[in-house]
């Protein structure tokens, strides 16, 4: 193993069992330390973002959209610390007792909330990702080993620098939170494989960055991300309703994971759905790529939607329309294509609203409500580490809970089993 | 990818719909029906069953515990039978609804419990897993794809017959619960790399194959089963009770995971209870390999213990003791060479006993009792598909629970995201 990594690992082990015990007032002081020490260092921060600013502009592939992803500017570094007295105010999930019963024998049994352990992340090139992801790790109760982009690396040294000495100064190991700063890829497959280090990984990227990991990792993933996500509007939905929330859901920030990508219609509210929508989405600057169906329905002249635009997660102002005879004909579109993310049906029949929450696979399946709402902050739970969109653990936004796991803690009095 | 993993692959994730959403008094009549079919078909499975007895005796590795696991005779088709019978006895998990809230925009959020998916098993020599792993997946709602060890094949292949035609006698698919017959590894690695199919793969059988899963798999893995397990006798401990619960929980059943694999005595009352202890175990046929202090307190010789044997987990009449200065040192130990799996403190100090309860990283962490505590049908979830040792989705006994997930279904009326 890269020996930067097995030290790294080894301090992260180190540093779990001190943060596992630490109390909750410990751990929000220091990430309070954090925040105020991100904003007194700013010029610090700015000049090692710099850096890696300037190294990307010397890029073949540079581009405006990547460069703003990776800048720290003032108001970034401010929302950055923000984001830390945010976590610091949320409940801590360690120590609840989520049941306890009592067995015929006496044993009373319980189930109780405990830090995941070591968790690493391995990211793209967005730094506040840095902070952020830290501050979450390190409110449940976690040691954290970070492996950021090597478009990012200078920038990452200097906050994960602030992150550590605010770590000593109040008594916890510097190792609590540490970067792998060897940028070469076989460092990030060395921690991909520390499965006697790591409990948990975490890929927050695109795509291909999570392919990379969930075929190579030898150590529990969570896949998050990917959303082709679905608004269907039933024949008993209220048109103008219906045309709000689908619109919403496409343009609102098109660029998201929880943005729909594809609107099916019934057939039978199709014709005077259409003829609303279809013009207000265009106004919105959407481009439409419709079914046979859907294009006879519609003022102007659209793409034709191929196999293809059904399996598209578009991140766009880009919408593909399909009319389908019935729910259970949009629950299997939804079920086949989807990539078990976000799903709403807007309709007004409750047997509708029952068969396509009970039978659409997916985190999280809505009635009359747009998609965007998957997140953590609209859910009710705080800053969030990404939406998982797989089945194992933590489904949909995960917050401190998804950050734990629970032990099971068994009181006795002499109980031998016979 | 091997055609017919290909083949069954397709069949259960067609079926997984048809399961999520079958009502539990269908489940419980399906397993009904196969208990029933287990028992009228008894010399058919023995026949088969037989097959595969006779082709292992001519092996030159035979050995008579293999030769045991592998047996079906009519006792052990009639307790197949007797658990499926309590499998259907057991409350289905899915449907119900954890938590439910309301967020200040009127979205009623609600979590709600569903299969998993698609559940692929692979396990080793013994054909009763067949009955209880598909059992259990198939109450909990999923489709199920085994893969049992080559020396099965036949067993396998007559009892997961019994259970297609159980499946279609009630109009679900066949395909819910699928063998894979072909014996190559390849066929094996091929699952593994099934994460377009699969939801979850479990191994159930010793370390090497649970190691060779976990490096190979795309699919996410609930690892279960290594333990390395502890009883530490505090120095506040009643001698006679302890030395009772530490004798149960080496002797009772040597070579299950919950059992002790090292005993940790507290410096102070190691002389009176190993006087006490150690003639004790002796008398019930235990090896003993004891440190420096140990040894000095035995009235017979012991063998002496190396570093090798505070990491081993004998599962056989052995037992390592080492005499510790006090709690804290007992935990390190413990965090240090255990795996997870079963720790217990006896103690009367209350201290101690948070202390341990606390501090101790593990799946189950015992005040007072037989660290034999720790399976499903004691701490009273009926069945088990095994110990989890890992953090992720579930951690301990795995019941029911442990093969179903969390959905969000959010209640809107027009909700947009502003």
């Amino acid at each position: 193993m890269n020996p930067e990594v097995l030290e790294k690992c080894s301090q992260a082990r180190r540093a779990k069992s001190i943060l596992a015990n630490s109390p909750a007032t410990l751990k929000n002081e220091v990430l309070e330390h954090i925040a105020n020490a991100l904003e007194k260092n700013k010029d610090e921060i700015a000049s090692a973002n710099n850096k890696d600013l300037e190294l990307i502009k010397q890029k073949d592939d540079y581009s405006k959209a990547f460069y703003d992803r990776l800048l720290l500017n003032e108001d970034r570094i401010a929302s950055m610390a923000d984001g830390l007295r945010e976590i610091a105010g949320l409940d801590d999930p360690v120590g609840e007792v989520t049941r306890m019963w009592k067995r015929p024998n006496g044993l009373h049994i319980g189930m109780t909330r405990v830090p995941i352990g070591v968790v690493g992340i391995i990211y793209e090139a967005r730094p506040n990702v840095t902070i952020d992801a830290a501050g979450l790790a390190v409110k449940a109760g976690n040691a954290v080993i970070l492996r950021g982009s090597s478009e990012a690396v200078n920038s990452n040294r200097a906050l994960v620098r602030i992150i550590q000495k605010s770590l000593t100064a109040n008594n916890l190991p510097a190792g609590t939170v540490s970067l792998i700063e060897d940028t070469e890829r076989s460092a990030a497959q060395d921690l991909m494989k520390a499965d006697q280090y790591l409990d948990l990984l975490i890929p927050r990227g695109g795509a291909s960055l999570i392919k990379a990991v969930i075929d190579n990792s030898t150590v529990p993933v969570i896949q998050t991300g990917e959303g082709n996500c679905h608004t269907y509007v039933d024949n008993s939905a209220e048109v103008e309703s219906a045309a709000k929330i689908a619109i919403n859901a496409k343009v609102q920030r098109p660029g998201v994971c929880n943005a729909t990508e594809t609107l099916l219609v019934h057939k039978e509210i199709a014709p005077e759905f259409l003829a609303k929508a279809i013009p207000a989405l265009l106004d919105e600057g959407v481009e439409i790529r419709g079914c046979e169906e859907t294009r006879s329905h519609s003022p102007t002249e659209l793409n034709k939607a191929t196999e293809d635009d059904w399996a598209t997660e578009y991140l766009d102002l880009i919408l593909a329309i399909k009319v389908v005879g019935n729910t259970a004909e949009a629950i299997d579109h939804i079920n086949h294509y989807g990539t078990g993310h976000s799903e709403a049906i807007i309709t007004d029949s409750y047997e509708n609203a029952q068969a396509f929450l009970e039978q659409v696979d997916a985190a999280a399946v809505y009635v009359n409500a747009s998609t965007r709402f998957t997140d953590g902050f609209e859910f009710g739970l705080g800053a969030e580490m990404g939406i998982s969109t797989q089945k194992l653990h933590v489904r949909g936004p995960m917050g401190l809970e998804a950050l734990t796991t629970l032990k099971y803690i068994v009181y006795g009095s002499g109980q031998i089993k016979r």
